[in-house]
């Protein structure tokens, strides 16, 4: 095993089998184990929620950790971390997921990346496996030492976040990238009025 | 009506007959409301679970907001966010509450009284109704055209967090102010020691 | 009414008109108007002064923002706070604008969008009227209940912050945008040296 | 001259004996000082106002900085910076103060003494005189270079921000420490009802 | 081993007898280890020095964290970092210690207990063992994975910066507390009267 | 002496020949001059220490301000400030430099320039002449007081920390550029990979 990240792989591997079939591991089930799923959700998209439906296979419960949280009102940061909890929500109610074994949780930026995992572990409840394709925050959770899984893909080309903001900046179609209740929140609070609106502000003014 | 906060009252009242009993109220029912349970959760107990109960007999859905939510190892705030979230959870759990009618957020203090309702609604999904007991709570609240309703009190004198947090430090009976499973989780991550710990710090190292 | 920002239009109007016209309102005067300008002002230049002078013909008295307060000695905001504050008065003085009518607020930076107008406010002494041509800054206004109009436009083509700083950095004439005693007061503090000494920092020194 | 500190204060007589009186000192009018009057105005009462006209006999201009800007709805902050704009100003028109002269700047607590200083020169139009009694900020702006002078003062055991926010606590008589047009204004902001409230929250909800 | 927390302590004991004696731990001395001593140091007295003289027995090097470092003009935190710093430098010369193995480094606090020991991390080079008496700051360290040690005493009862910090406040005599070149500097600072004008300010005025 | 920036120069040279022949100067030799060298050192080079060395020859003691204290884990600032420290100090011994006389300080950054000099001077014990380049960092220590003096230059083409952390991220040959000891560090911690992570992050998930 030439990558020592490895190990973290395969140790989160045989948890989650433990975890399975217990007596096959000589233990009773006598636990329960939870998967972190960070994203900034900018918004939550059926790419996200097929993620999500692959971890719920494998773990307990998700935990669903919404970073930047106190950003909203950015060209990349539009949705509140309240319209983000919201989206996640209906998105997950409409792939038929179980809200029980979902736990969405906030949390703010540090700006201090090493710091950073040490805010995810206080805001979110404990977690055993971190699902992350992010080279950097795979590194930085098995410093913490952390079990590390890549995170499961789902048509990243067409299923992007950047993607739907695009969309409803130029008013075109963006809902057949999110689930339908999803995308009527999204009417709802008129996305598409204020991606165009945070897009292009006129500049000798102040822009919060 | 001398008390022109009064006015706000009422309107929650009317908002939930009429959430409840639509017809009577000339209309059919096509909405959903929430209700803003603030807290600090230090821990959640069965107090605050009998309050969750009667608030949920009164609206569709619960928004727990665990507030202070960066602040854990001290006197008042011994447990972090992630640790309240489980807290809340295991108790609404034993006390038979479906916890997908309920939406546990931690939200950070701000350190500027004016702002802070701005950030509640940052952080929580939209919510209707506000339950307080806090007068200044509800004035920030009804000052940000809020709805706010007197908190439901259940044996308050019995049931208090700071008591809780007294007992822990002096490792006499607490467990019987929380519920069951919380109680098991407190003793996982030893809070009596935690709690004697921080209460007795040496003066000239540093404390954090 | 298609769009339903235009009430808040109307209601600005509205409400200028009565304070103009008491009677034919069917009102006597008895209150008094404020309008918000909102501006980094790095630095404030004649089109500022005029817009200023507009809404100075509009509502009783004016309170100019100084927004991103805290910033100060990089190519975006070269001027502290104090500087800015300075500039605005000399410049209003030149145009002849009663300062009695004038509040001048530096307002810091928040960092968070959605939280922006509360911080607005509470630095600010209460206005009823903001002009803006911005339109994150309309909407953000708007949802939080205020009365918007848009900013009267004087020749931004000419008159530009931007600009001023850009002359400044490259040494050519500025002094023409601004008011003959700001310009007085932007060579007493060397604002074309320091504008060419931000500009081209060298790297691997700490640039703070 | 035993203490160094003294020297501070002679130069400050002599900068106002010179701007008084030109000639005697040898130079002709070219100049225009400005006093610092430093406070949290937690309301501004008639006791600051007789300082401020002190002041104003001495320097051309007062700026008057609101420190500790950002708090508000405490028992120790209870007014917003804007509110105490506002207490300000109409005081000083009660006291017949040209506006013109005065420049009101709120100024955020940094958290930082020795940082502090920096903060207020950064966010104040240049100064050339602080007026202070409380030995620590004279330490620091003395160590800044500043000159200081005492601060006059004006019956301070009558006047008192302390004892005004005790006395509209309990709904005793502070009108009379306040001028009329103040008393007005917290009036209209039912400044009783703000800090009844805060005096007195409850314990076990979230007090922001 | 009743107390979970005894097996710190002895990987820390058996880390420092492996350093001191490779041959008989069955390796050869091919790593040096580094003792974690925190304080806030206001200021580093005698019973610091002789603290941190047994700890470079026991260890290479000593890293000397000074906490709370962005403090300073406050009753509890008189000195600035960079102050700090060169007092324990001179008392670390005076009691004859190699400077060459002393780190000092000033560390912010971060107001959130469970991030703090990362920032600790962040801001100190690697180190092995964590000298501390303080419960607190044991638990977090020994949570974040790592051996602590108590921190030796050293006649705390007449040792101690609060006691210097009154009898500075009190000019009474507080130089035999301190090492000689210390108590020069902190002559040379004045710190008699920065403390003395610190303890006693006016309360009207504002206190930064 | 058209500049005025000129007299600081001087006044610096003359501080300089005054402490290394005391007599020619009037004065008997009674005080020792330290420089301050400001850097981000991500990382430390060759040609940081050839500067320090040169400084080193003029003053007596090198403060080595490590900016940006708290960033880590980014493109431009990967590595933290402990490693930045461990780094720096590992140079210098190879550079045959004598560590007594060298105090290594990371300062955090304060993000407002007007006031990072005062926090400069609150975490570093006291400096008399600043070295730098960099015409803003000049500018602001003149401003406060500082005599400012060209940094030492020492083939900047080739030693360029920018330039090292390109080649690392490209695994290409960097060792060239850092001194023995602190190759055989930044190996130890890995830093190609972690720079390499860094470079390419997965655009949809949370980059902390």
């Amino acid at each position: 095993m030439r990558n020592p990240k490895e190990k973290y792989l395969k140790a989160a591997d045989y948890l989650i089998a433990a975890r399975r079939n217990p007596t096959a591991f000589g233990g009773k089930r006598n636990f329960m184990i939870r998967g972190l799923f960070l994203g900034k959700f900018q918004p939550f998209h059926i790419g996200h929620l097929e993620v999500a439906k692959v971890i719920l296979g494998e773990v307990d419960e998700i935990v669903l950790a919404i970073g930047s949280a106190q950003f909203s009102y950015t060209p990349e940061n539009p949705f509140t971390a309240g319209e983000r909890i919201e989206i996640a929500r209906r998105s997950l109610l409409d792939g038929g997921v179980d809200l029980r074994h979902c736990l969405i949780v906030p949390v703010p930026d540090v700006g201090t990346h090493s710091i950073w995992v040490s805010y995810v572990k206080t805001f979110c409840p404990k977690f055993d496996v971190v699902y992350s394709n992010n080279n950097l925050v795979r590194t930085l959770f098995i410093e913490a030492g952390y079990q590390v899984k890549p995170s499961p893909l789902f048509n990243r080309e067409k299923y992007s976040s950047a993607e739907i903001r695009r969309r409803m900046r130029e008013k075109k179609d963006w809902r057949s990238l999110v689930s339908q209740s999803a995308a009527a929140y999204l009417e709802e609070i008129d996305s598409e009025s204020r991606l165009s609106e945070i897009g292009a502000p006129t500049q000798e003014e102040h822009t919060p």
